[in-house]
């Protein structure tokens, strides 16, 4: 038994003065008592938060970040970033796959991301053969959550075809590509290597109703139905208009009312990116149970359009973040413009609170760790018993947190500013970021950067 | 005289390696020599860019951060935050203006911020009353910049009145108010103090259309005209619809077409924000002259709307960043989140560049330093003899730059991540932050805080 004792804590009944915290040898956190003494128990240098869950991530692209801001010869979209995007993934090596989510997960450490699911796509060797260990780089991933301390959900993804109606797919996908059966083989191991492991979780992702037919998402839910009945499923759906406007020519459904009248759509799915819905498609979203995965930085930096927030949670609908393509790696920047697009285009402030007197940073920050909670299935995103000892220690010494409680101190990390304000991380009850900085830092930044260079000048 | 060496810099011809820098005892660059040896030259650890000037400031505001960031009683807005403004406006000493206006700028120079023009408003007691010294209020913005090393556009603020029409201002209004002659004599007396400071130069900002009625403009630009004939004029325009609106009721007339109808709106002027212009604004604009005075972060969070980029930039106009209401401080966030603004808008990627294979972060780069160094109407903005030795200087051990140089490696700093990438920065030939830290961070931080806990407690 491990013993914290904060100053001020974000309990899931606000914030908390005096609080000591027991964690066990597993890293779940065994006891909440608020109120208490320090005795002998470690104390935090300040506020402390629930580390929050990234529910969205292709570690791979961190190392493509800065490298598409520039026109091609066509119209820029997100189609053609695209075609760069595959012309990255056919360089990677299983090693440089280790080496950038390390790096990746580092930084999200670093920035108050205690947990990541990660939907990882990138199954065979650059022809697209299977590798002699059809999980070398699953297990590549594996290695990265365990060597930086992140918990990891990983979500082995399933790609099929190449467009709607099954479409054959191209060569940039090749490495992509699964039949249900082996898909299935494939997750049911990673599971079962996963089982009893507090930092681990494994679902699957159908990468989207473009690369799965209906028949191979209908086999590759019942499959998962056997390996585990509450494993999450993730899936990219809507990010795009004329993913939109391909899916209503094939199905004359939009696709996230295609998805909510085809698939078992409830709380173990995750819904990443969902951009474009309709009033209707809103509502019943918001009340499937499922979680919409934002990515307001990706969302942004490829033009997708902005997420119904407003109807969707005055509906009750579940929400979190991912940092997606990585281009930031940040909670605070995920946040920030979720609310700004939506103050843009509303034109007025703190929209996505209802409540009078509310604060805006306090209500993003409680769905999002929730939302991003459910979408990791794993038992993080609060200060409670039975949860994951993943904490998150503001710095009382950075200037723009100054004079700022409860709140206030929220709404300032998130509202203000950019210095970098976590000072310490806990996940799962062991400290990996101190003083702003991972304990293994140099090493994988080092790493990192031979493998940066030899890609860049691949 | 002394010499730098840069291994990479972005010179006006575009980048460059090996450059010999020499700067003159002033603080001017004196003469780059590009394919130079590095001989007893002071090396730089990194490439090397232009210091960025930030042409919209209003320093207190930096201590409000993440205060107003919840719902009041009424619908929030623009208005609703201007209450909350008003009221901390009322709390603060020249001495707390100080300590906020010191830890403002030794965190903007230690994010790249090299210049800053202060639209600077707060000139009496919180009673209304002058100071014994009219410039007090002033001096202090003055001694801030003097003492932190950045470069400063002081633009004392004309304020007449309270809304259109001369409607009378109102309590929250009366530390800002002067008569004409009054503030040109203030004007006068501090551009004489600042003649011959390289550091310093002295314009002026009619507060808004609303603020200042057709005669007090008339009045104060002829007087200014007999001051300095090339002193620089700000002003805020067009920056709420609801402003767009009272005008057209006023005068027939929108904003930006009043003012270009009424004033001599040349090279000297920056319109501030200019948010809601119409198509045939929006090409008189830009053939004006004028800079555009963009704020993204906090015309965001403001909920003001996105400014017509496209068409504005088609149209050759001139535009700078600013950060405003210091909700954000990071030349890398105005630029970043002024493309995504547009993205979200056109639902496609790299708008802001009109040319097939440029690269946008270099792009807006050049768009804001130019346009910055003529809105701070002093030689900024680029590395050429006769300009300020203002320079930058990225870190090469920051893991997002690795592999990353030329275009890429603004792209690279500007579209991705969010870790500081700054190592060290210049202003007039002198270093004032060294491996990111700013070389006084620590005193000008404890005297910060201080002030923001009093005033929190207030």
């Amino acid at each position: 038994m491990n013993t914290l004792f904060a100053p001020s804590a974000l309990l899931p009944s606000g914030w908390t003065d005096d609080v000591r915290l027991t964690i066990d040898a597993r890293g779940d956190i065994a006891a909440v008592d608020p109120g208490a003494q320090p005795d002998g128990a470690e104390r935090l240098a300040g506020a402390v938060l629930p580390g929050m869950p990234n529910l969205h991530s292709h570690a791979f692209q961190r190392a493509m970040a800065g490298l598409t801001e520039r026109t091609g010869e066509a119209e820029d979209s997100f189609w053609t970033w695209r075609e760069v995007m595959y012309r990255f993934v056919g360089l990677l090596t299983p090693d440089d796959l280790l080496a950038i989510a390390r790096q990746l997960y580092a930084e999200m450490l670093a920035a108050g991301f205690t947990a990541v699911a990660e939907f990882h796509y990138l199954h065979h060797d650059p022809e697209g053969r299977p590798y002699a260990d059809r999980a070398l780089m699953s297990r590549a991933i594996v290695q990265a959550a365990r060597d930086t301390g992140i918990g990891l959900t990983l979500l082995p993804v399933l790609y099929v075809a190449g467009g709607f109606g099954g479409k054959p797919a191209g060569a940039g996908q090749r490495r992509f590509l699964n039949p249900v059966d082996q898909f299935l083989r494939l997750t049911d191991a990673l599971a079962r290597e996963a089982a009893g492991d507090g930092q681990l979780r494994v679902g699957i992702a159908p990468h989207s109703l473009r690369a799965v037919p209906p028949e191979a998402l209908r086999d590759v839910v019942a499959g998962l139905g056997r390996i585990d009945r509450t494993a999450p499923i993730h899936i990219h759906i809507a990010e795009q208009m004329k993913e939109v406007e391909d899916c209503l020519i094939w199905s004359a459904r939009r696709p996230v009312e295609w998805l909510l009248e085809h698939a078992p759509v409830d709380e173990r799915w995750c819904l990443v990116h969902a951009t474009h819905m309709s009033e209707e498609e809103t509502a019943a979203l918001a009340g499937s149970g499922a979680v919409a995965g934002l990515c307001p930085t990706t969302e942004a930096n490829l033009g997708d359009g902005l997420f119904p927030l407003l109807p969707y949670v005055a509906a009750g609908g579940a929400l979190g973040i991912g940092s997606d393509s990585h281009i930031s790696v940040s909670p605070v920047e995920e946040l920030r413009w979720l609310e700004y697009g939506q103050r843009l285009a509303a034109r007025r402030r703190n929209v996505a609170v209802h409540a009078r007197g509310a604060s805006t940073g306090a209500a993003l920050l409680a769905h999002a760790l929730d939302g991003g909670a459910r979408a990791s299935a794993r038992p993080v995103g609060a200060i409670a018993p039975g949860k994951r000892a993943d904490l998150v220690v503001l710095d009382p010494d950075q200037p723009l947190l100054a004079g700022r409680e409860g709140d206030r101190l929220v709404d300032s990390w998130i509202f203000a500013g950019n210095a970098p304000a976590v000072r310490d991380v806990m996940v799962g009850g062991q400290w990996v970021v101190r003083d702003g900085r991972h304990h293994d830092a140099e090493r994988i930044a080092r790493d990192y950067r031979q493998v940066v260079k030899r890609l860049a000048a691949a």
